[in-house]
């Protein structure tokens, strides 16, 4: 089978989708619906919202290859840190990358990512 | 069939490509040719970049999968959404994400893109 | 063949893996173990990591399709530039993306590496 077809996840934005499936892979990206100021909270809803856009493309958070996650502020980490270690599948951890960056608005962290479909 | 080769686009610049495809992907980036002082005219010259780079490695705007944008500004997101918009296939809208990050000399925006082959 | 499984190569850290494998790519990331106050030395360490983590998983150097590159200090990008051209396979460079992004503690740099496995 050669996999060839695009299956897209569309959302209420009409210039981009919330996940989109190709050749064995889903990408997806999400930030927090509610922006608290709370990194935790953002960061504990962001991760929620992506087991709901894998699930929906037929992955999970156990096939997740690449996790690629930007700050507001760095200085922040430790406590983004704590959302994920609650959240993650240790058996099956992403190659994992965290960085600062500006963000618009209110989001505090942005998470993209890459995983099996 | 394996497809298992590997495709490069060259560049002027011996130490990276333009583009690459292998495994039903293509990945390729562009900045604006021209450091013009309007985010908007680098936006939508690194756009028409991408398309060429696509059509040029067998793909096409259509099959874009994700876009990473970065923002010299992330204050200018909506004059970057104004030429994105006009763009993007609305039929097909990939993946977005755009932050604000420091980029090299006068560019205001580069523009990162996994399509499908 | 499906290539439908997932390896993972672990390190210390119980919530990422240092490497991931699937659907005939490979995703690492590295920073420099040792955190020198020199770009080039830390650039040097992390490509040397990256090296080993690909020859883990069955890729090369040769077969990097893409690298993004995150520095602390985006003026540095020559400095960076000078490691990068001492280790890249010019035969077969990447689609290469460098930006500045706020980095965990003393890391000057970090490399985001997709390869074909």
């Amino acid at each position: 089978m050669s996999d060839d077809a695009i299956f897209r996840l569309r959302g209420s934005n009409p210039t981009r989708s919330r996940a989109v499936r190709h050749a064995g892979l889903v990408f997806t990206v999400a930030t927090a619906t509610t922006k608290s100021a709370s990194l935790y909270a953002q960061a504990s809803e962001a991760l929620a919202e992506i087991d709901a856009a894998l699930i929906a493309r037929g992955s999970s958070k156990a096939r997740i290859l690449t996790a690629t996650i930007y700050l507001a502020d760095i200085t922040a980490k430790p406590e983004f840190n704590r959302a994920w270690d609650a959240w993650v599948d240790r058996a099956n951890p992403p190659r994992r990358a965290c960085i600062g960056a500006a963000l618009e608005g209110d989001d505090l962290v942005e998470i993209l990512i890459t995983a099996a479909a």
